[in-house]
């Protein structure tokens, strides 16, 4: 089917633009250009920027909002909230498992965003049967968001030591389980679905496996996520068991190239930055999460390419996420404008993310999926902007009641009539 | 006029309580106690909160936003930011200074605040007229919300400097001058008006003006509040003028007390916080604004009494300043919970802001004001929140999605039929 949207403006990469037209045949965009023939979709009051990527998710973790915010004994971490979230994960039936992912998925269009890159690690609802893999994936296809299911390889508890208690629902028992499972799941995907490879951290699987999951990413042209270097504890263990940094271990049993994102990179040593920014990596930023943990802030300045995610999804809101982004650079460094302007930010939830997720998208332009993010120009948040003060008035000003709904492969979800 | 009110959730200060009916006489709430008469305002699927108290604003800021975000030169700042504030004074009309308030006012509502402390500067819309001292309480009856005006002294452009340019738009002559403008918009204020006094900061007056205003608030009673200490230039040049810095400048001559509040801190000495503190002075911060400036994080831990304000209100969400006070601690100290449990981040929304202005607001308790925020329960963003987890999962995991209004001093404001 063939659609040609007239909406009032329309983000073409470094500006919005009046009297555009976006053709769309099928799931893609064919073409943009000056208004010329009748639209079919016509948006008056409306702004169609490229779908926001949310590029790192632990859908189930939306479960966890509101719990683990009281701190008696006044010494929460990163590792009292793991605590909770593995209490979550020992409780969960896959009933509930669904119903959140549903939830976080829903809220996630509300919040204006097409694409998940699902890092999914909670693999099984009973014994070993990895059943809530095609969980999630059916609770994406329920929502009607488009998914990246970044499946994840995760064989021990910590460097060298068993899985225990509930991280055993997590487990893959050998690489060749977990790619015998991969194809399983290869085998019938909607066309809004896709996979990627995930090893979920240097504690979860050792340098072999690590190396040999990365090569086969490779191999299959598929891209590769990873945490890493998100808490200090972190690097000091993988120190003691390797005598390396976690993303030295990374550089040394992995060809890294630009289909590789690490994940936080929140402590991670220039010199290793540099290294792996030189073989093309890229970096995916969580800055909601990363806050409510206590993690810190990553140096931006010393990173290339970066994509964002809403990760622990206690907050679904990529607005906030490119907002503070910059924020939290303004507040380590004392200056304004580390991003030179917000369509920088911007194309940390939109290019960048589509780039580390593996898909035609995040631009609107000939060739990439018709995924948008509807913006609704009558917000009372947004009165008094201008084409041109609308971009940064929508990442610093506003939240969700400015995003009037999405559109994934072509198919509109408005939350009013337009 | 006497209303029951009957909402489903009521916070009573430590918890969120069921079955609680708020007796409001006028525009106060008489008694709060178990369900027993018919309720005339019956609110299903709705929590009261106290309304949250913006300590700190300047409406006309507003008009600022998505403007002075791009850095062309890669060296934006706090006082290039100063100079797009600037550029908007001399141009706005008194026209477009009372939409603008308008607009400020009308989305802090959608956003759950019940009472802006409205730091205003901005007098004079014609010569020296005084005119937008008026047009800012007008604006704020029209909207309906409480407003205390922390009317401004401001007679110099830096330490001993003359006012110039746009500057001159701020400018009282003297403070005789000021004193008889305070004494005359005293005279007409409506029930949910209130006066407070200002000097800008330690750059627009001298010492003894600024003893003399202090002095004259503390004799009548009102409020006093202050900008100090938000960028480490204003300290330097303190120091070269009077070889102090700002806060012990005023410490040294103004009896601070607890009706004294200094705003922003964030560069504040530990030693002078510490003394301002043994007065009982009390503190505004504005997360928001604080990091869309780039001037830093205050050492919260060190601070007494905080209060939270909108400042530039290029964002209006004291949900968001609420996360982002703590996420910024967490942030800087690498620590969860510098607060213990988000019930002390709503007290700096409710009660710390009402004393910070000097009104009997903050909570829901007899002899307080009747000022709540309506918050909806059946919002998605809060789905799976119980009574326990309800608190922590609305300042952390939501949006003015789920604020459902306002009321203030009795009367309510939905945003749906309830």
């Amino acid at each position: 089917m063939v659609q040609v949207i007239a909406a009032e403006l329309v983000w073409t990469g470094e500006r919005f633009e009046k009297a555009v037209h976006i053709t769309v045949d099928g799931d893609r965009i064919v073409s943009v250009g000056p208004a010329q023939a009748p639209a079919d979709v016509r948006l008056p009051g409306i702004a169609l920027v490229p779908g926001f990527v949310n590029a790192h998710s632990h859908a189930f973790q939306r479960g966890l909002r509101g719990h683990g915010e009281s701190f008696p004994a006044g010494k929460g971490s990163f590792w009292t909230w793991r605590e909770a979230m593995y209490k979550l994960v020992g409780e969960i039936s896959w009933k509930q498992f669904r119903a959140t992912c549903v939830d976080a998925f829903t809220e996630m269009r509300a919040a204006g965003i097409t694409t998940v890159g699902e890092f999914h690690y909670f693999h099984h609802a009973v014994a070993e049967d990895y059943g809530l893999d095609r969980v999630v994936l059916d609770a994406a296809r329920e929502v009607g968001i488009r998914i990246v299911l970044l499946n994840a390889y995760y064989n021990t508890g910590a460097i060298g030591e068993p899985l225990q208690g509930s991280q055993l629902r997590f487990r893959s028992a050998s690489t060749k389980e977990f790619l015998t499972q991969m194809d399983a799941l290869g085998k019938d995907l909607h066309t809004t679905q896709s996979l990627g490879f995930v090893v979920h951290s240097v504690r979860a699987a050792d340098k072999r496996d690590l190396g040999e999951i990365h090569r086969e990413s490779k191999r299959r042209g598929t891209v590769f996520h990873m945490h890493i270097e998100e808490q200090p504890l972190e690097i000091e263990q993988c120190r003691e068991a390797y005598g390396m940094r976690p993303m030295q271990v990374l550089l040394n049993c992995a060809e890294v190239d630009d289909k590789t994102t690490m994940v936080h990179c929140t402590h991670t040593h220039p010199e290793d930055m540099m290294m792996y920014r030189t073989c093309g990596g890229r970096v995916c930023l969580c800055p909601l999460t990363e806050a409510n943990l206590g993690d810190g802030l990553a140096d931006l300045e010393t990173i290339g390419h970066v994509a964002l995610g809403s990760d622990s999804n206690n907050r679904i809101s990529m607005l906030e996420e490119m907002r503070w982004t910059e924020y939290g650079q303004r507040l380590k460094t004392l200056r304004r404008g580390v991003h030179k302007e917000a369509a920088h930010l911007l194309r940390h939830a939109t290019v960048e993310g589509a780039a580390s997720l593996g898909i035609p998208a995040g631009a609107i332009a000939p060739g990439h999926l018709a995924d948008f993010t509807v913006v609704d120009l009558d917000a009372p948040t947004l009165r008094g902007a201008t084409p041109d003060t609308l971009l940064p008035a929508l990442l610093f000003g506003t939240s969700e009641e400015a995003i009037a709904g999405t559109c994934v492969g072509g198919v509109w979800s408005l939350k009013r009539d337009a």
